[in-house]
Parts: structure tokens; C-alpha cells; sequence
């Protein structure tokens, strides 16, 4: 592992009356690793969101001998010399264990630290306590990593949606659950089989339980109950049912009813009270969920004011979690120094950077041109030759029945990629011909995938 | 027009060492409207997310004799003199003509006056001074609702993804041309009388011009490229087209090629220059912007870290785009307060509420129901008896093919809606029945539209 910051410069610091920001680091996982790596390769990035300078001080894991050894850092087995260690000002948790990170977060707090942790289980099962720990010591918590990765649900429902009327949450919040749906579905085969190929993407782990059985969704979807109707956690009374028992034989009987199967959280407020459950549900194979494939969330949030806004992204995985812990970073930072963090000191703080416009003309894509021609021979053969000396190339053609006899052939072709200017010099010329009627017009092809 | 708000008993305040933020409306239009609505209906959600007290002090607008007359307020035809009163801390400019406004918010700016805007143009045109301006008087800028309303993309792009590289913004960012291409599709029409259904339903205008040429969703991309790349507003280099030239027959040849016709802004970082275009697109059908219907827009924002994030809801209307209005002003009240509006600090202050949690057998759902039963004459009517002796109806039965002459009979069934104890009791008698095997498996139906 490599680790190239030197932002040490004392002098610097103290001419612009910066503090450096020590950070330790407790978990050096999957998301720690990312973490460690999104630290290394946008320092410049951060830097420019806050207002101090910030240093990682000290790394903690059970296994720090075998995966650094890095003589710049506090290396440690033990995480709660992270908590005791006066130095540190913000402790990143990224341990998993729930008491091992209870106790950590417990004496970070205690001496008034600021946390950041991905731990969904830590924040469905002990938030109340921590919330509450957190504001005798203004502290800030950021958990933006314990639901849905690097969709940025938290921020959004405690920033932009708190100030109405939350009705209802609805979301795919566990990849590993969706990703087996998906192949069961797609692939149309056993839950078994499904759980192997996730184990071997490393989609699932090697116990899956918590992943199949609903307890992780339910984790996410007590935190997002608990933030959107300012409710203690309702983990305890969240009905839960997982994958289980969903057969080839389910989704195939489903999909003749235009449905798919999909596995959600749920949280409403009906009646004066909040219902939180997790189960799989039947949606219709034109609902806004059906285009969740493989392992990416999806969550639905409705209000009296803004109506249903979803957001969707990877709910899971190294890098995408880390991006949300080193968001919360920022946030945490600032925090401490107590800077507003609101946008426009963004927009404010932002280096105007002079990067060329580049022109519509070299921008590469494949399009749909729709060609209007008379039904005379060779017409066809021209054509094509006019994109050929363009160096294009034809991915489709279909041509297509006149309205009548004395109308023009509608010719429709999907170009592979190519340039702007060789599609807009293909097309003058294709005007040009002889047996052309009316403009030719294009469509570019947009492939989200 | 009805006011309610009575907070100015200012013992209170100065007891609680609060101040009393004072705001200025200018332009009493359906934005202006649902903004003075959301104060008023949601005035203490938007208290409990604030160290201070506010109230709406003056209104501008150009007719205001003829919408409002009410002796609460000081009422005015000229924004001007709002941003010349002393007393207002906080600008909320929602008048949309470009000249006016951008007097008011230079005028305001220099008052040291926090600005919130929904003005698309005035941001993307006006944007790099504004922000100048507001800098040198540390003012904030609020613009969240300028691009797609409700939809938090200002927020999430320079909050949470600001500490890595974005490397694209794809985004379906114009309500009125989406509705007129889904009509188009859906219906076979022509343009014009898709244009007429959508004016008639209010989601074009009159002169719909700004909306289907293309220009609208121009200011929007140009906004989400400045801040995404850091860049200056780069509305006069973008490629801009509408929707004018697509007929009903290109509509109908892409779908026979597997796609759909979506109007999209895009802008894109590549090698080291940024993309700025707003054009027609074909999307194959399974494409995740197949799924933006109506009047709804989506936004992808591609980085390095996170992947692929997608924000998708309502981009317009009064409501929506008020809710992200409301949603600045909180951020405005906070900065001028000095205050950290990070997400931890909203935890701290929430109340906590006391709902009750409903049981899971209280929930009203549709359910799926696959039961295996022996093929003997009578076992339908009697699952059916023991459905209606709970008064469950039934939407949809299917009887399927045994695996072989000793296998039960699959039967599905989609029932209506029914609490889950109903369900629950149904499915204990038909388990009970002498011709039934296995259990009996049930599956909730959602359904988000």
C-alpha cells in the first residue's frame, strides 16, 4: 500500500491560520481500504471543500501487521488507542463488529470526537443512545455509508425533506437480495444457484444470512423510519421476511401476471402511526423499481410537498461506500471548525477551473438517421457510400412501406459511433443526391449502461 | 389567501437569545404561491431545523393588489423596495424575468441580504457574478430548485460528490418536452397535438417555445456543468436542440428497433475538455430513462468513486419546486446564524415522536398466493370459501400445469386489497384443507405509481 501525502508544512498551516485534522482510521476492509485509496487520490479535491488542512494519523485493524506497514502512521491492532489517543479529532469506523464499534463510537464521543461510521447495524440497534451521547458532546455523526452506499438518502431526507410532511419510504436496499432476484429471474433458475453465482462475484458472503433473511434491509430501513418521522429506532417491531422461499416457480407464475419479484423495505406513516417491514413484493414489470438490476438500490421518497423523488446508485461496495464516509468527512471537518457547509460556501470555495468547451462536432456517437428516398434502383447502394467515404459504418437498416404509391421510402439506419462533423458531412452530402427528399434527421443513441 | 403564523412575541425570542429572521417574497406567482403555502402549512418542521425564528416580513409582486391584501405584510409592486428594506435579512426571488431579478439580487447581494432563487436563467446566464458578488459579501446563494425542483441534484453534486471526479451528468431535465415525447409514443400523435394536451393540462405554456426548442434545459445543464467541473456557466458553447423535428413515425421506427425517443441534457468531461448538449436521444427500452414518464425528470451523475447515482422526481411545479425553495431557506437562516447545517446537527435537534409502530397484521396490501393442491374436484371452490369467509376478493386466479400426473397443481392468485391478519387466517384454513400440500406462500403486491 502506498501512501503519498505531505501536506505537513507547519508554516503553511499557521500563515493561513489552518489547523491540521487528524483522522483515524478503525477498519481496514474492503471500505477501509477504499477509503484509504479515495484519501490518497482526491486529497486536492477535499482540501478545496473545507477550510483546515487534515491528515490520516492512525490506522487500526486485527490484521494492521499483514496489510500495512507504512512508518507515517500510528499503526495499531487495537482500535480503542484510536478512541485514547488525544491527537485524533475525527474517528472513521469501519469495523462491522457491533461491539467492538459500540465501544469505540462510546469512548470516541467521550472525548469529543467526531464520527464517521458505515456500521447500519451500530445505528439501527444503538443509534438513540449515540444520537443522544453525540449532542451532550456536540459531536458530530455521520452515517451516510450505513444506508445505500453512495446514494445520498440521509442528507436528503434530513437536509432537503425535513421541512415537510415524510408520507412513506419504499426501497431495494439489499444488493445481495436483488442480485439473486435478478439472476433467478433473468436466468430462471434456482435460489441456490442464484446464491452461488453472487458468492462467487462477491455479491454475497460466505454466510449470507443477514443479506437473504431481511435483517440487513431492516437495519437500513429502521434508520430511514426513525430520521423521516424523528421516531426512536423501530428495529424491534420491524416485521421481516427475506428471500428464502421464492421458487423459478413464483417468478415465472408472476411474470405471466406482469409482474417481477423484488425485495424491499417499507416505512409509512398511516393512521397517526409508522408501519416498518421488509419482505419480498410483487411490482409491475412497467414499475419504476423493475429497472433495478443486478445489485443497485433504489429508494422512493414520498412527502406532502414535493411528491415521490427516487434515488438510485450502488448501495454497496468499496469504492461507492467510501465516497459517502469521505463525504461525511468533509461534513465532520467542518463541523469541527464550524463552518457552514452549506452549498453555496461551495460554490464560493470552488477554483474556476479553464477547461476547453469542446465542440458538438467532435463528439462521438451512434445515431438513428431517417431517410426519406425515392423507389428507384441504386438509391440505396448511394447512400450508403456517402457514409462510407465518411469511414461510417451501418450497425441497422430497415426500410420501411410508403403511405402510397407516389410517396417517398422512409429509410432508417443506426450508425455505429462515430463523429459529429463525419455525420453532419455524410448527411449534406446524402441531401445532395438526387432521389433524397426533404432533410435527413438524426437522432444520437444514449447508452446509460 | 389566508396567514397564520403569530410568532412575534418577542419575549420569547429574547429569552431563548433567538433573533427573528425576517424574508422578503418577490413574485407571487404558482411557485411564490406553494412557497407562502409551505411556510405557513409546515411553519414548525421548518422551526425545529433552525436555531432562530422567522417571518415572512414583505411581498412583491408586479399585481399584488389583485392576490393578496393583507395588513401583516408590507405589499409592494417593486421587488426593488424589498431589497432596499433594512429590515429583510433574507431574498427569495421567484419572479423568473431575468432583468428584474438580476437587479434584485445585485441590489440584495450588496445589502448583504442571503439570496434564494428558482431562476434557472438568471443562475446559468448571471451565475459566475452572482457568485462573485456573494463571495465578497459572504451571502448565501440558494438555487437547489432552479434545476428539476424537488429533486435534490445542486446539493448532491456539491455536497456529496464534490470530494471526487464526476465524469458525467446525463439527465432527462425538461418536464414539458418529456410529457410531449411520452403522449407522442403512447398515443401514436403528431407534435402539435401533443403540445395542446400538454398546454392544456398546464405543463406547457402558452409560448411553450423555451421549453421544446431546447433553451430550458440549456440553462439547467450549463448550471449542473459549472458546478460539477468546476468550470464557468458554459450556456453559450452548448449545442442546443429541441423537439420539434421528431414525428410520430420516428417514434414508432426506433421503438421497432428496441428504443425510445427521451430529450436530454448532457455534459461530460473528456480528454480534459467538458461537453455541454442538450438534444434529442434514442434510449434503448430497457434503458433506466425508459421509466420517466409524464411531466417527471432524471438526472445520472457518473464519478470515479461512486459509480452511477440517478435522482429522479418532480422538476416542476409549484409544490415541488417551493419545497426545494423552503429547503434553501433553512440552509440561509442557518449560515446567517452561523450555524453548521450539517445532517448530525438536524439529528440532534429532532424531536422525538411518540407514534405508535402498526402491526404488520394491521397493513393493507394486495397479495400473490401460490398454492399446491391435489387435482380433485371441488379443492378451487373450497380455497375460494375460505378467501370469502374472511371477505377476501380475488383480482386474478391461474391454474397451472402439473410437473407430472402424481405432482399437486400449482394455483396463483392475485387477491384484493386485505389487512394481513385476514390473509393470514385464510391461508392457516386452506393450509388446513385435505387436498392441500405444502405450505401456502403469499407475496405482497407495491405498487409506486
Amino acid at each position: 500500500m502506498d501512501y503519498n501525502l505531505n501536506n505537513d508544512n507547519i508554516e503553511y498551516l499557521k500563515f493561513y491560520g489552518k489547523t491540521m485534522i487528524k483522522i483515524g482510521l478503525c477498519g481496514l476492509g474492503t471500505v477501509g481500504k477504499s477509503f484509504f485509496d479515495h484519501l490518497n487520490v482526491h486529497k486536492k479535491r477535499i482540501a478545496s471543500n473545507i477550510d483546515q488542512d487534515f491528515k490520516l494519523l492512525a490506522i487500526a485493524d486485527r490484521s494492521i501487521e499483514k496489510k500495512i506497514n507504512n512508518k507515517d502512521f500510528i499503526l495499531t491492532k487495537n482500535p480503542i488507542e484510536v478512541a485514547e489517543n488525544p491527537d485524533i479529532d475525527i474517528v472513521v469506523e469501519l469495523i462491522g463488529d457491533i461491539d467492538t464499534s459500540l465501544e469505540l463510537v462510546t469512548k470516541s464521543i467521550k472525548n469529543n470526537k467526531q464520527i464517521i461510521t458505515a456500521n447500519k447495524a451500530l445505528i439501527a440497534k444503538h443509534g438513540d443512545e449515540i444520537f443522544s451521547q453525540a449532542k451532550q458532546n456536540d459531536v458530530f455523526i455521520g452515517f451516510e455509508a450505513s444506508v445505500a452506499g453512495a446514494i445520498p438518502i440521509i442528507q436528503t431526507i434530513l437536509k432537503n425533506f425535513s421541512n415537510e410532511k415524510i408520507t412513506s419510504i419504499v426501497g431495494i436496499i439489499n444488493g445481495t437480495s436483488n442480485f439473486i432476484l435478478d439472476q433467478m429471474t433473468n436466468s430462471n433458475c434456482e435460489f441456490s444457484l442464484a446464491l452461488k453465482e453472487a458468492q462467487k462475484l462477491g455479491y454475497a458472503e460466505a454466510d449470507p444470512s443477514f443479506d437473504i433473511n431481511g435483517q440487513d434491509a431492516a437495519h437500513k430501513i429502521s434508520i430511514l423510519s426513525a430520521l423521516a418521522f424523528k421516531i426512536k429506532s423501530p428495529l424491534d417491531k420491524t416485521h421481516i421476511e427475506g428471500i428464502e422461499k421464492i421458487t423459478p416457480m413464483d417468478i415465472k407464475y408472476a411474470s405471466e401476471l406482469g409482474y417481477i419479484i423484488k425485495h424491499v423495505g417499507i416505512t409509512e406513516f398511516i393512521n397517526n402511526s409508522v408501519v416498518s417491514r421488509v419482505h419480498p413484493v410483487l411490482v409491475s414489470n412497467k414499475d419504476i423499481f423493475s429497472n433495478t438490476p443486478n445489485v443497485m438500490n433504489s429508494i422512493i421518497v414520498e412527502g406532502d410537498r414535493f411528491g415521490k423523488t427516487m434515488l438510485y446508485g450502488h448501495g454497496a461496495g468499496g469504492d461507492a461506500t467510501a465516497s459517502a464516509v469521505v463525504a461525511d468527512l468533509i461534513s465532520a471537518i467542518n463541523h469541527k471548525s464550524n463552518v457552514d457547509t452549506s452549498f453555496s460556501q461551495m460554490v464560493h470555495s470552488s477554483v474556476i477551473q479553464d477547461y476547453e468547451i469542446m465542440d458538438i462536432d467532435d463528439v462521438v456517437s451512434q445515431y438513428y438517421m431517417r431517410i426519406f428516398a425515392d423507389d428507384k434502383p441504386g438509391v440505396m447502394a448511394e447512400i450508403t457510400n456517402k457514409l462510407a467515404e465518411q469511414k461510417i459504418s451501418i450497425e441497422a437498416v430497415t426500410q420501411h412501406e410508403p403511405d402510397n404509391n407516389n410517396s417517398p421510402i422512409p429509410i432508417v439506419m443506426i450508425t455505429d459511433r462515430v463523429k459529429g462533423e463525419h455525420i453532419r458531412s455524410a448527411i449534406k452530402n446524402i441531401e445532395a443526391m438526387p432521389h433524397i427528399r426533404e432533410k435527413v434527421y438524426s437522432i444520437r443513441i444514449l447508452k446509460n449502461e
